[in-house]
């Protein structure tokens, strides 16, 4: 494929295709019919990757994904509202922390890193405490690469009659969901993520009967999701100056993510990078942190090597001038680093990547055994 | 100038530089060496440009300038304070409508759309209010191009030992401002408008002890300068995923910046622009809505043809048809139109721009001519 070097195996910011970054080359007015034409084309195109016309409207937000979160939990909890957040990582941990600074009430669940969230704890969460509004739930935790039941979980909230926020960040275009059967309130993600656009906006899926009960909700102007999407509807345009070319580029990516095939192309395209990687790096003595039955097609969490002349700052500039972008561990506990799956890259890149980095530990050795023997 | 047709008008999004664009043709990790070089690199530029590398940090922030304004004030104005806020246009409204939203109390005073606040205003209105603790200026307000006292009103805040907000959105990097003899708490702008690069981003000049002082003020964990400084102060890097291709934009429009010849040339070609706009259209018979001596040169109201067969749209889209996108005017009491001077864009540009508007002006009339011949 082509891609710009270095490739990026990182969550996001990740490779894009160049014909994605070209559709950057030209400026638009954001007033104009021709751009309003884009944004409501890109919407309609996320939509339907869930299933989600019927039910559910597309609020693009500027800003990052956490920016969306925020926005999405300000806009659809009420301020007496009680969120009950299912933890497993920092971005669980991330949700718990804006409900904080949001004063909105919240309780939390976590489970081990390496443990998801089930549909019977929610059950039984859900039974203990009957203040809970809404349950956050993180899809795909980007931290390890972890990934929840969240069609499971889904079911238990609604007969719970309770309301679910989802942020899908890593997981949106790659794994599927389908909002006809998989009932929530906002869906959460990101355009430089696994859609393969360029960072710089985000969006939620609403639940239409939600945002319409949002109104005055939010903590926020510029967050507030029910303005957003209420100025958008009536106008075409964003309420606040969008990021034109970012937009551009998500639509581009958009119809090459269609010519691909999909969503099950784009499945597919991962789930062999992430078998390559994996097959990869068993090989050259590499743990993977997670079990294969919890592991999602995104990032993987890779043992750090035990031996005592690897440290990660060394290795990452190393694996960096052979071409290849890695991205450091998150866990607290465990010494880690993570490669993405995701981007512009295929099962070729993945293995190039692995020689990359069975190279690099060869010279981290041979240049440590030099030194000894001086 | 080589610049990618249609030439957009506006006062941002704006058309920007062929070169500025071609920097997102290549993509960036978030946590790498290079990128957090370009972000600190534009953070130190954007902080030269008011010689305030002694006084103020800067803080860059994803999303729109209004994300950027809301920060600010969530930010710097602690949640028992009290912010004056003048208005004479639409972006005064909004920053009321931002501290309404946040719950910061506030009081409003509010001139005519052509009439700049004054320094006097301000002297008296704090002398009757003592509960005061900041006040929000908008220095050029985008509504109709108006020019607001920066420095006299500074001063006058800065006796009574309040403090100032600034919305420099529209003049920062154009218009002089000097962060050692201009005291301010925060100026706020954006990557899109005089700076010529791609929207996505806005950064705000926040004084140094004020920011420290900040812990714990904000409403919202994404728009929180305090912690976005502190973050990025430690690591290098943007707290949640930055808009890569936007700061590399950024970077490469303000090294232009520097090489066109600072502010001092960015504001003569934008009063160049202003001039050709103002004397082509006055040949034309269009009137401007402000005097010459309160009007910036960033962007030009101008009243709408008296002739009945004047509309907007078709106007817009028949000025649109020969290269150039105008912006609409943004009064509520008076129709106008509005033509920005600012963007990759010089006084033949302007000149071109006339043109076409003198000879839709012509089209519009003929075909009416035409239609009551029949």
């Amino acid at each position: 494929m082509n891609t710009a070097a270095p490739i990026l195996l990182t969550p996001g910011p990740l490779t894009t295709s160049a014909r994605t970054r070209q559709a950057m080359l030209e400026d638009w007015g954001s007033w104009d019919d021709r751009f309003n034409a884009l944004t409501a084309s890109v919407c309609a195109q996320l939509l339907a990757i869930v299933q989600g016309e019927g039910s559910h409207h597309c609020v693009p937000l500027q800003g990052s994904g956490t920016f969306a979160v925020e926005a999405a939990v300000g806009t659809l909890v009420p301020r007496a509202g009680k969120v009950l957040v299912l933890i497993n990582g920092a971005y669980g941990k991330r949700l718990a922390k804006i409900c904080e600074v949001l004063g909105r009430d919240f309780s939390t669940f976590e489970t081990a890193e390496d443990e998801p969230t089930t549909a019977a704890d929610v059950d039984r969460l859900l039974h203990a405490d009957k203040a809970i509004t809404h349950v956050g739930l993180i899809h795909c935790e980007t931290s390890t690469g972890i990934l929840n039941p969240l069609a499971d979980i889904a079911q238990v909230v609604k007969q719970h009659g309770k309301r679910l926020i989802v942020d899908a960040m890593s997981s949106f275009g790659a794994l599927p969901i389908d909002a006809r059967a998989v009932p929530f309130d906002a869906l959460i993600a990101a355009s430089g993520k696994c859609l393969e656009g360029v960072p710089g906006m985000g969006f939620v899926l609403a639940n239409k009967q939600a945002l319409a009960a949002a109104q005055g909700n939010c903590h926020s102007l510029a967050l507030d999701l029910f303005d957003q999407h209420s100025y958008m509807a009536r106008t075409g345009q964003w309420r606040f100056t969008p990021p034109t070319h970012v937009v551009a580029a998500l639509h581009e990516a958009l119809l090459q993510y269609q010519e691909e095939g999909g969503l099950p192309a784009r499945h597919k395209r991962y789930a062999d990078n992430c078998q390559a990687l994996l097959e990869g790096m068993a090989d050259l003595g590499l743990r993977s942190f997670l079990s294969a039955v919890i592991q999602a097609p995104i990032i993987v969490t890779f043992h750090a090597p035990t031996d005592p002349r690897y440290q990660f700052k060394d290795f990452y500039e190393r694996v960096k001038a052979k071409g290849f972008i890695l991205y450091p561990g998150k866990l607290t506990q465990v010494d880690t680093f993570r490669v993405g799956c995701i981007g512009h890259v295929d099962a070729a890149g993945m293995h190039a990547a692995v020689k990359a980095i069975g190279q690099v530990l060869q010279e981290m050795c041979r240049r440590e055994l030099a030194r000894e023997s001086l």
